[in-house]
Order: structure tokens, then C-alpha cells, then sequence
């Protein structure tokens, strides 16, 4: 009796939900500290000390009907104020507060901002790989998602194939960097191609094209990387951001979308965007913690943990004669599946008791995605694992 | 650019916003004490003490990593199993962790149970006066809403024409109460009937009808007034709930369905609504506040304020011969307006710097809602205009 819609997007959930079970059973045959579970994109390092400071502050001082209280869907306009100004001093833009809308994470703005836009059978661009919930988010709007193959050298975006699939009918591309599943930052230059083909396309076809930054992971960048500002290049760009993984804090739910004032009918889109949030039932970001971010937009986690992760995970696997693109941020390693079939190396991985993600959830077979966000213990226990299957597929 | 449904979606929001927008310019102009708005469902009483301690409590002494980390989509497990022990001991019922679902406040579970059951064109009935917002999060799915025209008698649901209007394409019935914005609380004989009615028709048509029941305002009520618990008289209901009137917390977006084991298809139901929460982009309820809400769920606000308020505006508002069922729920008078005309009404109200809603937008026009969760002294304040008004109306 469910809809038929959701009994699809049951059955697709169920794959990962599958390897879920399968952690908890293995975990309950060989002991939870035998199983290496790099399936989990979720952040394993603490907040940020400011961020107890500023929820005891905002609870202790401020007024409990402010702080738990309605305000304007769009969020507090002293925290979009703050969040404008901090935006703007790190990358030389010119928000205001109108420019930011408080979102209940960088899914809750990806959606208002897609049930903004899109009408049925519009098309949306995403380049292979991809996060597999994007297919999810456009097909609640009716919109089509439209696939641009990988670039598997350094999985930077394939943009001749990209130039080729724009058609009258693109509403919306989708760029994430750093990139899940990958790890990779696109470059100053890609963004500036990017922008270069978006304007052509416009004008070939007299349309707007909204660029959307998805950029969760902004702040997880290693070895000095800079993630170039969107906005900068490409007027009709939407920027989403979380706070989920720079401030450790994905169960709370709040991130922002910025809207330039330059993107087309920027009026229209800020106001849609502003009733969206109500309608789909979020009606604001959570209150309090919308309060709390605001005050701690200077703080990060030690991204050192994550750093230390990485290297120890790249290093081996390559000595082990694993291919992998040594990424400049998130906290995912896609290294290219042994033998080419990303399925059955999952299964034989799972012999070994470590699960990690077939890159066909990522529109992207022959590669598979390890989240290294986890213990470095555990990945250091991980190691004789991987070195066996490495040899198992002779490598 | 935006989506042409957004269009619209936009353009009946703006009345909402014209009003908020009046409500300013008159502030600026008569001083913001002598503009007497009664258009907003905010609550203004303050969270109980408890809240306070319990959110204390759990960022002092719990892990951070639990506390603002991602868990089951559904909720925390221990959260949902003390909800359900708490719903159990209230009204003798059997629910399990497994039959709750935390939710990003009342309009995020119904935008996910929606999403869940919906087909596009299925039939979703909802009876006059009804929350304008359930047009819009029947309409995110191409529900087709269906109204049930008041009973203006006393404001109990017309039952004698919602079993003429239930047809095979049936799928969802929407009930609200303690009701906004008649504040009337459906009496157990109504429900009896309601499910009698329900039952005949599944049978009849070999359908599955569930009952939303939709109760934000649930521990909102005077008078020992009892609100029947709805999952013990129909099978296929389904609770939504929020904490946001009975703690005060509606900025925080926290609250839970309840999906009993007895619905049809339960399990699909189950499971669908926790994809829906998931790839509606809410994720998970957020998290402190679920861990917080736990402790105090036999708190709530000291709801004496908002009786003094409803005895104080109904009294005067009666003596001045204006005509309004005595509610016994919500903080809402939806009163007769003088003339027949709830917008001319409302417009004239506007002179004398009252704000109140016409009843046209909760699909009952000739009436005007009050929403008296305000300060007391405002409603005073306002009296001498509200008798104008009588008068100049020929009350």
C-alpha cells in the first residue's frame, strides 16, 4: 500500500542496508575489533571544543523563546548576517544576510533548492562518480538525472562529454568537491572550464543553468589544497553547504544555501526557496544549533586525525600494488578494483571481514570507495586483510 | 526560472507574508504596543525549566559523538523506546521503538508519511476548517486534496459528508485535534464513528484508508478535556506528533510518528517512512534536541497562561456579541465574522491595527481566526478596538 515511487526507492535502499546486517553479523561472529567497516561516511573525530562552549552560552544567556522559537523560515537574521560576513572574508565575496538561507543540512538545501527549480522531466547534470543520494533528490522532484562518464585518470570532471549533454532542457548541474566518493578537489582551472562551457550553453540555448556547490566537505582539505569559491566563476551558482563534517556534527542537521544575488530571478529563487523550506516540512533549520554554528564559524575539527588516516590507508594500499588517486580532501580513498568487477571484489573483501562501497552506487564501476574516517587502529588492523586480497587477485 | 508549481506556491504565500509585512508598516507608524497581532500561531510561553536541565545535562555528560552524531535514520533507539514506554503508561497502549519515528517536528512527519503512502491523483480527505498547510504537503506529492465542508454548529468533523466522499481512490484522511484553528478537540463518539466509517468503506471498496492524526496540540488542553488516543478505535491510524506546542520548542523541529504494527502493510510502511526521512533530505530528527526531549516528556508548558488568555478574549469577545464555540484545545478562537465577509472583515479589523486570519485560508470562509498564545496585556490592550469593530458591524 505504500507508493509505488517509494517501493523503488525501498528496494535500492536495501543494498545498503544489506551490508549494514552483514557488518553486524560478521561483527557478532568475529568480534567487533575484526571487522574493518570503511563503508561509513560518518564523522569519527570529536567537535570542536567551541561548539559545547557555544551551545552552554546560548542556553545559559540567551532568552529560551528566541533560542527555541519560530523565526523566518530562511533562519535567524543575525546568524545569516554573521555567516554572510565570515563567508565574505574568507573568499572576497559580497553576501548579505538575504543571500543565506539556514538549511537542515546540506541535504535539506540540496532539496529546497532542487523542489525550487525543477520542473518534471528537467534535466540535472552529475558527473560519474557521484553521491548515490543525488539520484534520490532529483527524483523527488520528477527532474532527469543525467550521467557524464568518469574521467578515471585523476577524476577531475569529463568535460567534453559534459559539453555534449547540455541540452535547452538542463535546469541544473551538480558539482561536489571534495568530492564523495572520491576524495578529489576539483581545480581552479576545471571550475574555470566549467564556467566558460555553462556561459556558452546559455546563450546557445537563451537558458538559465544553475550551477549547484554541493560542498560538505569544504573544510577537509590536506596538504595545503584551496577549493575554489564557485561563486567567483560562474554567476548562476548556488552554493550548499553543511556544518556536518567541518564541525562533526551530521545528527544535528545544519548547513546553509547560498543564493548570489547575480543568479537569474534571484528574487524569485530566494523567495521560492524561502516558502520551499516551509512546505517540505522542515519550515526552519534546527534553533538552537543554528545559534551555536554561528558562533564557531572560525572552528574546525583536527583534521590532522583524518590526515594521519589517510596517508597510513594511501600508503599501504599502493606499497600493496592497489591504483589510487591520492585525494586533497573528504575522507574517502576510490582505488580501482582489482580484477575490474567492483562487486565481486566487495564480496571477496567481505572474506576478509572489510566492507567498502562497490563504485557502481557511485555511477562508477571498476573503482571502490573506502571512508577512512574511522579508527587508526582499525585500519591499521585492516592492513593484512587488504595485503591478502591484494595478493589474492594478484597484484 | 523557479518551477511553475513553485509559482503558485509563492504566490498564496504572499498573503501570509502581506499580512506580516502590514503588521510592520503598522508598527512603525502607531508604535509596535498598539498593533494587536492575532495572526500568528507562536507560542510565546516560555519551555519548562526542564528543558533547560536536560539539555545541560545531556552536552555535559553524554558523548559528543553520540549526541550530535548520525544514528538510525528513524531516530536513537533508546530516544524511541522511552517515547513509546511514555505514549504506553498515558493511554494504555503497546507500541514499540519500532513503531516510532523521530521526525523533524509535526510537518516533517507528514510530509514523510505522505511521501510514503501517496500515489500521484490518490485522494486525501481533510475536513474545514483545516491547517492551510496540508494543500501544500498533500500537493509535494500530487495528492489530490479533498474537503469535507464545515459543521459551523460546533465544529466537530460533518461526518454525514465525508462517507459520501470517500471513494476507491481513498488513500489518506487527515484529523486534527485539539484543532487549528477551531481549537475544538474531536469528541470519542466522533472518532467511534469516524472509524465506523472508515472500516464500512475499506470494506466496500477492498482499500487501505489511513487515518492521520495529525496532534501538535494534543497536551494543549483546559477544562480536563480528554483527547482520545486514535490508534485504539481505527487500525490503519497514524500519529504525528511534535513537541513544539507542548514543550514550547517549535523552532527546534522535533517530534515523531507513531506507525502501530496493526496498519496495513506495516512493514513496508515502516520502512518506507525511514527511507522518506532519509531521501526527503531530513536524514535523521536532529539529534541533542532528541536526546533531550527523552527526558522530559512529563513536562509541559504551563498552559494556565494561555487558559487566562482564552478566557479573557472568548468572555469579551462574547459580551461584545460576537459569536465563537468555547474551544477546549490549541490556543485558537475561530469566530463568527460580523457581516459574513471574513476579509472585509479582516480588512476592517486592520484600522483599528488588528491582525487576526480570514477563515477563507483554512477552507471556511465567514469565520476569522485569533490566535491567543500573546501577551495578556496586549489582549487587553486590544479590547476597546474588538468592541468598535462589534459595533460599527451592528453586533
Amino acid at each position: 500500500m505504500i507508493s509505488e515511487k517509494m517501493m523503488g526507492f525501498v528496494k535500492n535502499s536495501s543494498v545498503i542496508r544489506a551490508m549494514f546486517e552483514e557488518g553486524k553479523r560478521l561483527a557478532g561472529i568475529y568480534g567487533e575489533e575484526n571487522v574493518y567497516d570503511f563503508s561509513l561516511g560518518n564523522p569519527s573525530v570529536e567537535p570542536p571544543v567551541e561548539i559545547k562552549e557555544a551551545l552552554l552560552q546560548v542556553i545559559n544567556e540567551e532568552n529560551p523563546n528566541l533560542v527555541h522559537g519560530y523565526m523566518n523560515n530562511s533562519g535567524y537574521e543575525d546568524v545569516r548576517e554573521t555567516i554572510a560576513n565570515s563567508i565574505n572574508s574568507k573568499f572576497h565575496t559580497a553576501f548579505h544576510l538575504e543571500n543565506i538561507i539556514m538549511t537542515v543540512g546540506a541535504a535539506g538545501g540540496l532539496n529546497v533548492i532542487l523542489k525550487t527549480l525543477l520542473n518534471p522531466g528537467e534535466e540535472v547534470i552529475v558527473f560519474a562518480p557521484f553521491f548515490g543520494e543525488y539520484r534520490n533528490y532529483v527524483s523527488n522532484y520528477d527532474g532527469k538525472l543525467v550521467t557524464v562518464s568518469p574521467n578515471t585518470v585523476d577524476f577531475q570532471p569529463n568535460l567534453e562529454e559534459f559539453e555534449k549533454v547540455i541540452t535547452k532542457n538542463t535546469k541544473v548541474v551538480i558539482v561536489n568537491t571534495p568530492n564523495n566518493p572520491t576524495g578529489v578537489v576539483y581545480s581552479e582551472e576545471t571550475i574555470k572550464k566549467l564556467a566558460e562551457i555553462l556561459n556558452k550553453k546559455q546563450k546557445e540555448f537563451q537558458t538559465s543553468i544553475y550551477l549547484i556547490s554541493d560542498e560538505p566537505y569544504r573544510e577537509l582539505v590536506y596538504d595545503g589544497a584551496e577549493v575554489p569559491y564557485i561563486t567567483k566563476y560562474y554567476n548562476n551558482t548556488i552554493v550548499g553547504y553543511s556544518f556536518s563534517k567541518s564541525l562533526s556534527l551530521p545528527g544535528e542537521r545544519i548547513g546553509y544555501l547560498v543564493i548570489p544575488k547575480e543568479v537569474d530571478d534571484y528574487e524569485d529563487v530566494v523567495e521560492a526557496a524561502n516558502v520551499a523550506t516551509r512546505i517540505l516540512g522542515y519550515v526552519n533549520a534546527p534553533s538552537l544549533i543554528q545559534r551555536a554554528v554561528a558562533k564557531c564559524l572560525d572552528s574546525k575539527v583536527d583534521i590532522e586525525i583524518y590526515n594521519r588516516n589517510r596517508e597510513l590507508l594511501y600508503h599501504n594500499l599502493v606499497s600493496y600494488g592497489y591504483q589510487c588517486v591520492k585525494p586533497q580532501g573528504a575522507f574517502y580513498l576510490f582505488v580501482k578494483a582489482p580484477g575490474g568487477d567492483d562487486k565481486a571484489f566487495a564480496e571477496a573483501a567481505k572474506k576478509h571481514n572489510i566492507l567498502i562501497v562497490p563504485g557502481f552506487s557511485f555511477g562508477c564501476p571498476g573503482f571502490f570507495r573506502m571512508a577512512y574516517c574511522v579508527d587508526y587502529a582499525m585500519i591499521e588492523r585492516s592492513l593484512p586483510g587488504l595485503k591478502k586480497l591484494a595478493e589474492e587477485f594478484g597484484l
